[in-house]
């Protein structure tokens, strides 16, 4: 049991050092990290280690197949947590709709903008932050933490598998945190167990090495748009049916304890169909846990993007040389990418679609931790601690990330806390963090680590 | 009979007067008239009916639905030829790609290069040509002339067939000489004699006010993109059949007089395929005399254009809420844009696509003239005389162009002739003009002009 005293003192550390916390915050919001545009991530990487030293830690710019990865260590103890984070962030654009400059966090009010102030910049201060108050209350950390603080986040984290597989024993540790968390529309704190896997394709023919005029070739040549629709009608059917042979082969269906967690959740049919223009769901399903169950725990296949021969305004008569399609597939436990991506290939193939090129432009697999596991307990109970109402805890959510291997190679049990709210505007312009957010999930956070430190 | 003494006369004269009609080509050329961009189209219209009238004409500039049209009249006689061309060019872009200034005539050689020196400006100067030889060898024009040039031809003459059809008693004739004609890759002439129509569509949906993540809507929201595909698999299958209920029910077999024309082309197969690096022809066709007949006398479905979601590089997790394509249907007698339309429309309604909107964004009826019409015979006999070979016939091409009213309202037989060669590179940069080829094309058209007047 805690001493609500020390939980006192903690929450009073927090807010003391909110000023300190806000300058560290504008430092690293100063220096630019677009992964997707390679600027400045060098400089962030180095910042972020010192940001690590400056507080004790020992920290380490460690190599990937792709961006470097901040290392940190610090605290003893029999146990350890692992706090995972990215120092990466969108590309601010476009320019003209901030308010004031993306790499100069600016205050308005209780609100601080800057581009990567909520994700995830935000966030590594926060975990800084908690472990402060943490350590200065108990005098010393009372487990050993690790970061693992990476560069390629918002571009899909390619190399964090590899990474981890490479560096399993440097990486071992009880427990993790992962990377964002927060509160939904009502301030009510969220618990996210598990995210869907990911195979994202590009689907492409070419039928001749240039277009032709439709008057010309209508009638005899091949047309690669229209191989491309045949070939994308194999793979489901208009009532939502995926056709690709042995597709559904590996889902497991969702336990109970799931299906119990979901019925929690508020329902928000209304809410997307009203925000989204929708005159219906798929499959004449109205709403409530049918409709949570099949958003999240149903494998999918959606076309992202079709590209193929004119696409102008008006008329052009021509027969395209070239068309292709971005499809992407959802998985759900145990489905994996590699399975999916075979599996396409071999059914196309079978349907006679062998001029149909596949490339697998990303890959991810899916993975969940068990909601009873005393981890996920710890981060509900310190949730009502903190936000003083139960967390909506979310069995599985209908987006990827690389918690596979944090939760499949590693072993640990992974829980979300954190400063976001919806109002955050993450990967659009005039990205920001509100104070007392900043509070409560620095706060949760803190409790999280003085917690897991005792727990049995 | 024509005395061949005057044969001989008019090819002095166009041969003497060739400096004249170069000097008149290039005042006609420096004028751009690009209707697409709207650009020179009043100052072009005014220049040709100044053209006109240095020549004797009357010429007036009469308005249509879209840019005007020229209405040119002269000669006199029992018999009226109508010539129909038009004054208007394609865009030049792109700039770069020219070897001299795109509205300059430059001479290289033998060649002369403009934009629209071939297409069609070049046969309205060689016609002009003509009839001077013809006028002045003869003493005055043996027959009634009409012109009509008009401004969109290249824009796909959408008011064309509606100006006719207000304008039929004016344009009252007994025979046509259409806006083009030349020769092959080998210098034979080339008669085309029908021309498949056209039904331009397009095929939109939208299932959302805007686009989605695909993590949160793959699974529950309809997909714009999937609807497309759905939809257009269902007018076409694999093997080429088109599914749109009816759609051959109006489809006229050619005759056996078309076949013996088609069976005396050339056969293209091997240098289409490699032209275009095909490996094969749809339904197997091999080449002979079934490639030639599926090209110009089959209908076509022909996607010519695929556009939804993300087409950038790499990926974006994107679930589309419009997707559209273009559809290109062309038509061979007796069916029409009208009839297809309405077809197409009900079947999508039939297969439960509602959701589809359809735009006819072009059309155009197919139309031929037959083969063994005295007319036509001229045309051929009169190629004989000028190029020493025997044209080549098509019975139809698989092109579209606005034939349909001046054979079917205006009831006239149509036939070509003109400058063209397969190096004149219309619609591309550096569009030219063989003198050679300009020198024969005009004289073609004066003997057809000759010989008409004592047509039975």
């Amino acid at each position: 049991m805690t001493d609500s005293n020390i939980l006192t003192q903690i929450d009073a550390h927090i807010q003391q050092n909110t000023d300190y916390w806000l300058a560290q915050l504008a430092r690293l919001c100063a220096q630019p990290s677009i992964s997707a545009q390679n600027i400045g991530i060098q400089e962030t990487a180095e910042l972020v280690a010192t940001l690590l030293r400056e507080q004790g830690y020992h920290a380490e710019i460690m190599p990937s197949d792709g961006y470097p990865v901040i290392y940190g260590e610090g605290g003893a103890g029999e146990k350890t947590l692992l706090l995972y984070l990215h120092y990466d962030v969108q590309p601010p654009e476009p320019l003209e709709l901030w308010e004031s400059p993306p790499f100069e966090m600016t205050r308005r009010g209780d609100l601080f903008y800057a581009r990567g102030i909520s994700d995830d910049k935000g966030h590594i201060i926060s975990r800084l932050a908690a472990l402060a108050a943490v350590r200065d209350v108990l005098g010393e950390l009372p487990c050993r933490v690790k970061f693992i603080i990476e560069g390629e986040e918002e571009v899909g984290s390619p190399n964090m598998p590899t990474f981890i597989w490479q560096h399993k024993e440097k990486l071992a540790a009880d427990a993790c945190i992962w990377e964002f968390g927060g509160v939904d529309y009502n301030g009510t704190p969220m618990q996210s167990l598990g995210m869907r896997g990911i195979c994202y394709t590009e689907l492409s023919v070419q039928t001749a090495t240039m277009d032709a005029h439709s008057g010309l070739g209508g009638s005899i040549f091949p047309n690669a748009a229209w191989r491309l629709v045949w070939a994308l009608n194999s793979l489901k059917d208009e009532n939502e049916h995926i056709l690709i042979p042995g597709f559904y082969e590996n889902v497991r269906l969702p336990s109970a304890l799931d299906l119990e967690l979901l019925a929690k959740l508020p329902d928000y049919a209304a809410q997307l169909k009203q925000n989204y223009g929708l005159a219906s769901f798929l499959k004449g399903i109205a709403g409530g846990l049918e409709l949570k169950q099949t958003a999240v725990f149903a494998p999918t296949c959606t076309i992202c993007g079709l590209t193929a021969g004119y696409q102008g305004a008006g008329v052009k008569t021509v027969l395209p040389a070239k068309a292709s399609a971005k499809v992407d597939f959802r998985l759900v436990p145990d489905q994996s990418p590699e399975e999916i991506a075979t599996k396409l290939r071999a059914h196309l193939d079978t349907q006679g679609f062998n001029d149909v090129e596949v490339k697998l432009l990303g890959g991810g697999r899916p993975a969940k931790v068990p909601p009873d596991h005393p981890f996920v307990q710890l981060a509900n109970e310190t949730a009502v601690a903190v936000y003083g109402k139960e967390p909506l805890v979310e069995p599985m959510v209908g987006g990827s990330g690389p918690n596979y291997p944090f939760i499949h190679v590693l072993g640990l049990p992974v829980v979300s806390a954190g400063i976001g709210y919806p109002g955050s505007q993450v990967h659009a312009p005039n990205e920001n963090m509100r104070l007392d957010y900043y509070l409560l999930g620095t706060r949760h956070t803190a409790y999280i680590i003085e917690g897991f430190a005792r727990m049995a």
